[in-house]
């Protein structure tokens, strides 16, 4: 999709410089030297040879139109290189020259500007105010970065330049290679969106890494990751998540953070595997790429030393992983080969002295444990480790048996032959147990995620004229909020279970209108003279049929009649009178990038003061409905405590589904919540008692 | 303390050996290339000279008594050697050989007579089962780890031999000096709390860092880190925490770790800094032997790139790390010398171009600036970076200044002579900012809790004569709970609030009763004949003066007369009538380590469902006891929330150091239960509705 830029038949440098301490320079000399295979004009109205190659004045003068310009000239004079793209056809542009939005709103003006051009002219622009991109498979180092990365199935986007040199750096000391390596820079035209649906198409590809700081199109997002998601894992970390760090952000490239609840919920159903630090983004591509994904859970350990081997196990339950519980005739196995004092339960522990053959003998015999779907090898350097034997060896197995395969070699010099040795294999090696295990985990919930059934949402059949009516009127009116008996309307309208309630003028009309209702019902004297109604006998409860209903009537009649003679009386309001139950909120909210964000939640303290609320991005599904309910702390309240009955958790599945389908029918609706939902217990259903819906746009 | 261990004036290695390939011959290699002055004596009874040194038969043959024998003979052989040791007068001895407890039963006991021998013969004993130990400072290397570790000024020890091995590979290979290296093997004597003992009054050591599996001494531990930390932090990993991981060291030591509340109490207790990873262990170290630490809060963060720093802000408040607020001036200065797209405001931005002088600059105007009182470097390898040269500047500008300054300079090859140049400054370097931020936050806890005013607990006078005849009356009678009747005694006894309550045999005795207790009051029938008082109206309710009661009374009597004419009655119980309030626990159980600990939480689901509670080890101070109150997730419900009434705290804070001082007089209460403290607003107090406590011992 963005073939151009990632293989080009040939490449013009706008700007290229004759002056090695300029960009100009370093990026036509890294094009020069990456390997790539067609020719690289350099474009420089001095038009003397640049390394030996012959320079070309402009575009325009080039004996050929080149597939891809790499522009470095300052960012005024960007604007007549775009519009010389567009005219003679060249279909794709690295801008790399700063200058634009990031300066202020001049800059903001002029990238503007620039975009307009490569509109008009069909072209895609990278960029600009950024390093440029690398692709190892066609030989293409369109950047000023001195490093060209071995190839490998990695592909990288950072929306930092300078994390991105940082990450080269690392990628070139550890021996990591990468399929692509692209800094987004401004984002002016080709964003995140774009490349994660090129690299979706693109088998090179095998894992996508990604640096962001804000994502603006949300729901191009979603879509994009979710369909790579079905062929390569995406990991990504998003900085600017916390207050702090989002002002930082808007300083740094103007892009507005989503808020954390948002992102949180749209990588949730993205299928994006979330890294919460650097450190972690380096774990999880180290795992993800080197090793196959584990075909279920069950983890063995296998180890030569105690402590290594506890804190793994404290990281497997820390990050919820399991330990497999091996086979009676694995133990068997294993006691059959190792010395008396070693430990045959997972962890096993092969002893301090044991070789590289004990290390091979073990491991052979747990990865035919059925239970055993991953193996985590911990290594320390004792006095008869043989390390480098031990990673040939495991790596041998690993590759054998197709069982996903970690490694931890702990220490420094004793082990660094070892690790390139394991690495080379292709086994993911660690330096501390906890890194691995965090992998581990991530790999299991991302092969669980693979493996999982459709998941579509619930169909909402709904009388949408209803809802466009109340949300016109309220427009009409200029209001941004529904007013409460339309609310009402709008949530009976999705099936929502709103109590039933109307004005009755007579007794005979109560007793129709509680008939339709449905007892219990509460009548309430109707009256605009009337504060206090409890004061003058103006409510009455528990009405379980006509027949109380009319002694009810009758009663609260004479009474008001009898303590305020001269209010004028409209009649009764009769309601559905609610179970007593659990308080639950659910809520939406609409986030600039990823739109409406559901929240659930139990309500008062819990959700005030404790906040135990969970999120979803629209549409939520019955199985998210059921997986945030879960997910909170209380749901332990829900499911029911000492005996207590479990509430309706159905009917707050249904609840949820149904507030989504509206979000997602009318996005007039900026903010929505039903709070409380009471819930009453399994089989006797939910009710909304109080509903707010605001509205914009 | 142990100097005949960290600084003898000669040693024997009993079980030296010829062969290359034992243990015996290791030790004794090393011990002579590790530098140290004095004699190392082979001890083997074959009497051939080994390294060209001539061997003695024993110990007894020896021309001199050492002051150390480091033994390393079979297991069954270790015995007389430590009878020997005692026969001659050799204070220490290392057993390094394993066979001891670590293997079943018979070791045990084997273990259990080596150390009864030492104690009848006045011998330290170090070890068994473990890899000896190394002191820097005299060059004494009585391990068989091959590394000699530079000289430096921390000190650590270690519960696995094998992660000692993998960390002395570590420190060699980042250049981190030690002071003390020790490996505890099974603590058949001497064992953290020792060590601790011996290094807090040792300058040598600056920082403490352990690698724990259990604490079996828990009182001793608290004391000497308390001691300990008044000079130098203790940083600590303990392995185990975890269900699974408690019960692989159990299968690995045999030692009980301590519950995870148990301990995390304890350290907090302590002053220990808890790392929760072996690299957040190392990163601590990094941090806290390098740099002093901070006098406030308050970071600047100065960076070359955005993004590295907006993960380092997205850190600092994960961590709780406050970016400082620049003075006006600082800004100016920054202002008057850095281009004009730089951030003047924190995080300080030089920009990617940023050479060694212009970091150097700002850094220097940062440190000037009273609200900063720490400085964190950032630094990505860009085109115009000169990495070496910003190490020199920035840490020449740390040194003058002396506020705390760690460095995150990111990348693998381009950093890493810079990174080197740091560490020679002694400037903490980190590859990633989280990293970083996570020690900063630490060294921040540390310097506020050593700058804490003394804190002694709350003087409880009590009548110990009433507690201690209800222990025995329940002892007596066999019972491990003490009745609700004496528990309400004890409770009255240590001056918590307890509602008065008794039995009156008539209304007069009633009202007396009413009056010593005080009105409000409840009254009870109390027969023997009838199970639900409620039903024949036998409970009154808000009985608020001696009046109320007499007509309570008299109705009550005749209603119960006319229900029930055959039912025996005793009279009425009279008791105060609980005011309406949360409903709290405050809890003890008695950790085998580290002795009583108490919980606090809010009642019933907070408690079942959130587990919202916090611990302290006894004795738990007023301000700890507001502390563990201001910790608990459910903290807001207690201040208040939408307009609610703040609860009555100090009473609960009161009632809290109360149950810990009793807890701390009576060591026979194994556990006891206030559930529920009904916490009155603020200024009506608190009473304990429910009191259960359970006594063994």
């Amino acid at each position: 999709m963005l073939d151009a830029f990632f293989a080009p038949r040939s490449i013009a440098v706008v700007g290229a410089s004759r002056d090695e301490a300029k960009v100009g320079y370093a990026v036509f000399a890294n094009l020069l030297a990456g390997g790539f295979a067609g020719t690289v004009f350099p474009i420089n109205p001095s038009a003397e040879p640049i390394l030996g190659r012959p320079a070309y004045p402009s575009l325009t003068a080039l004996p050929e139109v080149v597939d891809l310009a790499v522009v470095v000239v300052p960012a005024q004079a960007t604007i007549p290189v775009i519009e010389e793209c567009g005219a003679r056809g060249v279909p794709a542009a690295v801008v790399i020259s700063a200058g634009f939005r990031e300066t202020g709103p001049a800059g903001a003006d002029l990238e503007r500007r620039m975009l307009e051009a490569a509109r008009a002219g069909g072209v895609r622009i990278l960029g600009p105010n950024c390093l440029g991109f690398i692709a190892t498979a066609s030989g293409v180092n369109a950047s000023f970065a001195p490093l060209m990365p071995a190839p490998g199935t990695i592909s990288f986007l950072s929306q930092s330049g300078a994390l991105g040199t940082a990450v080269l750096d690392w990628a070139a000391g550890e021996g990591i290679g990468l399929a692509h390596f692209v800094s987004l820079g401004n984002k002016a035209d080709i964003s995140e969106v774009d490349l994660i649906r090129a690299w979706g198409d693109e088998p090179a590809t095998g894992v996508v890494v990604a640096y962001l700081e804000g994502i603006a199109d949300g729901e191009g997002f979603v879509l994009a990751a979710q369909e790579l998601g079905r062929r390569a894992p995406l990991i990504a970390l998003m900085a600017g998540s916390s207050e702090a760090g989002a002002r930082a952000v808007s300083s740094h490239t103007g892009t507005l953070a989503g808020s954390k609840a948002a992102y949180t919920a749209a990588f949730r159903k993205a299928g994006v595997i979330e890294a919460a630090t650097v450190q972690e983004l380096f774990d999880f591509a180290e795992g993800f790429s080197r090793q196959p994904l584990p075909a279920g859970p069950g983890v063995a350990i296998l180890t030569n030393a105690g402590g290594p081997a506890i804190l793994a196990t404290d990281a497997c339950e820390r990050v919820g992983v399991r330990l497999a519980r091996l086979g009676a005739d694995t133990v068997e196995a294993l006691r059959g080969v190792l010395p008396a004092a070693a430990a045959l339960y997972n962890p096993v522990d092969v002893l301090g002295d044991a070789d590289a053959s004990r290390y091979e003998t073990a491991a052979r015999i747990l990865v035919r444990d059925p239970a055993v779907n991953s193996l985590l090898v911990v290594l320390t350097p004792q006095a008869m480790t043989q390390a480098e034997d031990t990673a040939r060896a495991v790596a041998a197995v690993a590759s054998d048996a197709g069982v996903t395969t970690l490694a931890v070699f702990m220490g420094d010099r004793s082990v660094a032959a070892a690790v390139r040795a394991l690495k080379d294999a292709g086994i993911a090696a660690y330096s501390f147990p906890e890194q691995a295990v965090a992998t581990l985990g991530a790999m299991e919930r991302h092969a669980a995620q693979r493996m999982r059934a459709p998941d579509p949402p619930m169909g909402v059949p709904a009388d949408y004229h209803i809802v466009r009516a109340a949300i016109d009127h309220a427009r009409e009116a200029g209001r941004t909020f529904i007013t409460e008996e339309s609310a009402g309307r709008i949530a009976r309208a999705y099936g929502l279970p709103v109590p039933g309630s109307g004005l009755a003028r007579d007794r005979t009309e109560a007793q129709v209108l509680a008939g339709r209702i449905g007892y219990p019902v509460v009548l309430k004297i109707a009256s605009p003279d009337i504060l206090h109604k409890t004061d003058i006998g103006g409510i009455a409860l528990d009405i379980v049929d006509a027949a109380a209903l009319e002694v009810a009537y009758e009663r609260m009649m004479s009474s008001v009649r009898h303590r305020m003679p001269d209010a004028h009386v409209w009649g009764v309001t009769v309601q559905r009178q609610l179970p007593p139950g659990h308080e639950v909120i659910v809520g939406v909210h609409r986030d600039p990038s990823f739109g409406p964000v559901l929240m659930f939640g139990l309500g008062g303290v819990y959700v005030e003061v404790l906040k135990d609320v969970a999120f979803r991005l629209c549409p939520v599904t019955p199985t998210e409905a059921r997986s945030m309910i879960e997910e909170i702390r209380g749901y332990g309240v829900l499911r029911g405590v000492r005996g207590a009955a479990p509430a309706d958790i159905d009917s707050i599945v249904d609840a949820i589904c149904r507030v989504s389908a509206l979000a997602i029918d009318f996005p007039e609706v900026t903010e929505l919540d039903i709070n409380p939902l009471i819930v009453g217990r399994r089989g006797d259903g939910a009710f909304a008692a109080d509903i707010r819906i605001g509205i914009g746009g």
